[in-house]
């Protein structure tokens, strides 16, 4: 790891106290950019400082990304080696096990965890690092050591799939970087299920342990319930409700490995015989349902990010209103909506406007029940807290 | 209850689009206040038309409240009786019967559950009414009958303590409406915990249901660990943290009967010999902790409102800044801080704001791990979800 490191500067322009009160980022705009800087190495460790040349923190420039400097540490002269990799591994764990009682869990949230840009989920002895900033890709070997040292895994896997990579200019090269990668999907237990996670084949297949929380409140509102899971990705939310008591659940999604899977738990999950699947474009299959005259006393909509960034979220409104409205007929009366939205350009105010709109051109009415956002294996950095970036609404019809 | 209802009518320049869209209220501005209008007595049941003569829904009238009007039903001939009022209560309580097991909760929540101003406490089986809005004043007794019916509470105590009733015009006249008062506090049993309730002293020691959910996640923080209770009130964290395993809590208030109760409740939950109180001032508490070295795995602090008014609003915001900044010192190193607003001029992100300074201004500084409102018995009407009042921030320092 780098010892002898270059200095970086803000221009005279911008006001460094955002740092000093503990912000993770500097733009490239708001970086001297002269020929030495661009000239650094995408991931290089540097000291950053002021105008007036006063040292602010150890951070990693990287010239080709807009977030060109990501702090990692607010003393300038912190070492950036195991030490300090395992320190903060450890703190993550300590707040996982505290939080956990199986080690299946969001280990590390990136700013969220003082990693900047780096993201790690726990599979029990299997670990998957997503290293979103160039940092982490020059450290990846020390830092899936140290992982492995800290919460004693056997295999680090890594996923390269995300889309943030790109923006830092990275591959999208995924690989096994200790021990092998697993022969079969891993089963994974939350909310008395058991999942089945394809921890090899990338995003269609994984698993998120961000609705976990969302996950056993749906399964209480569905206690001897009927439940309609739309987007239902391997099952998130049917199979959290049957374990919970729900009569039966009929996942619908547009990917049949991920449906398989779905099957797969429920039959692990022991709820095999109360679980449906179909296979279907989720806009299609409600107005199907609905022309069906079909109803339920849940349904869940989590479609993927319909506004993951600005110029996208008024298209992406009217997505949700959209499900929204398609959804709303199919809950009974008395019955609930649950409806979610992981875009990170559309914020809780704006998601809830486009779903209370949706709900009422439907002819429904509902009151807000319950407001949730990722679980607390996913915190989130005090400066980046306005853009949470999940938001789950459950209205009572 | 009225049969020959009176027509009241919108202004010319008002749309009648939001009502038509649920809106729940038309305020005086908007309504033609003629003198016949004005001399319906508070409460009046009444039909609401538009300037154009089309009638709009079944309204409560109250020419002496700056909320002139109450929607009660989108039917504009809806018979507002003894079944209409069973009907809203049997579908409220359907809501909380799936979401609790034992008979402890709000089971009305004014607009939330189609009954605008009424907020009603179960308690085992004692009732307590707050009519905050003077159609329920007037329907009062027959709003108690049908509660015993629906739910089969023996006893029905009003409670009109509420800063509310003052706008409606109405008197602070607490009483008994069926059965008897409750002879000593009543055991609550929430998240493990069991709370003693006061129910004829009012506010002071009575028993908030909201924050249920948040307790049970700070038990789940403070497993092992040493809490601390700022504005404890009855015990609501510090009781729940116990029972879930917490070394040991201390609370603090400035009120001697609402911590007697919490000792009592301490003593039920089997977990007294790991409490203890302080009854201060919690500023003055939080600064002697401070100067004691005293350290918490687990701070919380639910102070009063602060910022009840959007005039108070930037003296309440300064008020949570600062206990904020006294209490970050007394989280030890890893541990967390619980703050809350129960404001509802302070809405989510000015209060996350404040904050987030105030640790600052502490010199400390942590990751935001949850958002939490108040609990699925106290549903929100869409259109009046912006000012969910409740918010509970978790941080770990």
């Amino acid at each position: 790891m780098e010892t002898d490191r270059p200095t970086i500067r803000l221009k005279p322009r911008v006001d460094a106290r955002a740092i000093r009160h503990g912000a993770p980022w500097v733009y490239a705009d708001d970086l001297v950019l002269d020929r030495r800087t661009k000239a650094l190495a995408p991931g290089t460790l540097a000291r950053l400082e002021d105008a007036g040349r006063n040292e602010l923190a150890t951070v990693a420039v990287n010239p080709a990304s807009k977030i060109a400097v990501r702090v990692l540490d607010s003393d300038p002269a912190a070492r950036i080696d195991a030490d300090w990799l395992r320190a903060r591994l450890a703190r993550a764990l300590d707040l996982r096990a505290l939080l956990h009682d199986a080690p299946f869990y969001r280990l590390v949230h990136a700013e969220g965890d003082g990693l900047p840009g780096v993201v790690i989920d726990r599979f029990g002895d299997t670990a998957v690092i997503q290293p979103n900033a160039a940092w982490a890709e020059r450290l990846l070997e020390p830092l899936a050591e140290a992982l492995a040292e800290v919460t004693g895994v056997a295999h680090v896997l890594k996923n390269a799939a995300g889309r943030a990579r790109a923006l830092e200019g990275l591959d999208d090269a995924s690989g096994v970087l200790i021990g092998q990668p697993p022969e079969a999907p891993v089963p994974v237990p939350m909310n008395g299920a058991t999942y089945l996670a394809d921890l090899t084949a990338g995003q269609k297949t994984g698993l998120y342990f961000d609705q976990r929380p969302n996950h056993a409140f749906a399964a209480r509102l569905a206690r001897g319930g009927r439940v309609l899971d739309v987007f239902a990705h391997v099952g998130g939310f049917s199979l959290a409700a049957l374990a919970g008591g729900a009569a039966r659940a009929l996942a619908v999604d547009g990917s049949a490995p991920a449906l398989g899977l779905a099957e797969e738990g429920a039959a692990l999950s022991g709820v095999a015989d109360r679980f449906a699947t179909r296979r279907a474009d989720a806009f299609q299959a409600m107005e199907a349902l609905a022309a069906e005259g079909a109803r339920f006393d849940l349904v869940v909509c989590d479609p993927p990010a319909f506004a993951p960034s600005k110029p996208a979220l008024e298209k992406g409104l009217r997505a949700y209103e959209r499900v929204a409205r398609l959804a709303a007929p199919l809950v009974a009366e008395g019955g609930f909506l649950m409806l979610c939205s992981c875009s990170h350009a559309a914020d809780l105010s704006k998601f809830r406007q486009a779903s209370i709109r949706g709900i009422g051109r439907a002819g429904r009415a509902g009151a807000l029940i319950r407001t949730g956002g990722a679980g607390p294996d996913h915190p989130q950095h005090p400066m980046l807290a306005e853009t949470g970036y999940l938001k789950t609404l459950a209205f009572r019809l």
